[in-house]
């Protein structure tokens, strides 16, 4: 037991009613999710699948030529065990198209072209498929900031944005992901051995209790440390969420007039007049 | 005299003053903007090499194999004019290498491609430039989502998103941008000859008048109707508005926790700790 365990069967349905909901204010029945071979993708599809039927579910692979096979290999198993569609398409081609002209070595750099390859594929393939793109970013990533703008962080609706790491690998397991994507380490699939926690510096387990206490019980530093978490994980991890806010908002607009987008001419998004 | 009128000299001084410190906030001085050789990007340019110096711009030009010349003529002239760096990369490579994967011929999915893989090269750029990816968007093009998603919509601060297409033109002409791009009709330039009045099925002037008095003035439709303008323009534009609020804001995320992202877990953009 975690102080982050939530309901699965309650999560569960409330996010299949979501999803329904929220296409169905689309004027949509039909999904489409980047399946990396990873837990996210993984829960974002199975729940489609579940809510939408696997007829309605487009999962579409994008690896890279440096991506880990077992990632696809993954994918494509999940898919089966899904019974959704599959379309896998290379992005190899397109981002040395530019890596070429423009001399990009920088992992990061790179990555973060190969993630808004692979949003232009998914949202083209949306209007064939005449589906909205779901999300696959969950709660730690999203306040982390560990994701890349306009690339995987884009998308219409969001099932996972407020399941904490654990909690997602909870759901997957109710799920019935199969193992070989729960058990593995969660990495971006860059360069062979990567995994996220190298990457961030601490663990999810660490990121999540943190977070989940910071954002969600409104501790303080000073009580954050009472519980003895270390002051550098939790100063870089306040860092992180202070510094990746303009990630999880739109555009700032310069104020001219006296009803401007966003700030005097507000709508909900499923706005019908 | 037109009732969209702005005083351009008060807009001007208030549209310097957000980009310094908008850029500022983010502890950054320079500035990236995509150069379409229209008269939006041409405007964003010249606020930004007057508030920052021309020194601190990067105008980049992304033309794909069915630009017209003309326009890449236009964006280098003008960038000439402004005295701010450029530099050029062709984005036909990298777009026909999924056109080929996946057959796109759709003009609009083609489009909307074409504008993905420009935000996906000025992110990329900004990095190396350190500096902030500047908007390019008008209130007209915004209220009617004549914009691709995470395209052309995408960027850090949007100087031109509170301004009507007439005054976009008007601060242009006050900014002193060259003739041949101010006079020519407005493009997305997908294919020879089209222009955005053509698409949208409307004129910019029409379009204008009757989105102020909607929006900014918050006449009803009887009260547009009575003004004069036609049924058929009056709706076509108030369910382009409604239709296209998505693109507006931020995805849905799911509900499940006392503190979702973007609904109880709301700061500034420029938040600081």
């Amino acid at each position: 037991m975690s102080a982050l365990d939530v309901q699965v069967d309650l999560v569960e349905a409330l996010l299949l009613r979501f999803l329904r909901e929220e296409l169905g204010a689309a004027g949509l029945s039909r999904a489409v999710i980047g399946l990396s071979g990873g837990v996210d993708s993984a829960v974002s599809a199975a729940l489609a699948a579940r809510a939408l039927g696997p007829d309605a579910v487009l999962g579409v692979l994008m690896p890279y030529r440096s991506s880990n096979p077992d990632s696809v290999g993954d994918a494509r198993l999940l898919a089966a065990d899904l019974g959704i569609e599959t379309r896998e398409i290379e992005i190899s081609e397109m981002a040395d198209a530019y890596f070429g002209v423009a001399q990009v070595e920088d992992p990061t750099r790179r990555g973060n072209v190969m993630a808004r390859c692979r949003m232009t594929i998914l949202y083209d393939l949306s209007v064939e498929w005449r589906g909205l793109v779901i999300g696959t970013s969950n709660k730690t990533e999203m306040l982390l900031g560990y994701s890349t703008q306009f690339g995987d962080g884009a998308h219409a609706v969001n099932p996972l944005g407020d399941l904490y790491k654990h909690q997602v690998f909870q759901l997957a397991r109710h799920l019935g992901v199969r193992a070989s994507i729960v058990e593995k380490p969660p990495s971006a699939d860059l360069f062979e051995g990567q995994t996220d926690e190298d990457d961030l510096g601490f663990s999810y387990a660490h990121a999540d209790a943190v977070l989940y206490s910071m954002v969600d019980q409104r501790w303080n530093r000073e009580e954050l440390l009472a519980a003895g978490h270390a002051p550098q994980v939790v100063d870089a991890i306040a860092r992180r969420v202070v510094r990746n806010q303009y990630k999880r908002l739109p555009p700032v607009i310069a104020k001219l007039s006296e009803r401007t987008i966003n700030q005097d001419f507000r709508y909900l998004r499923d706005w019908h007049a």
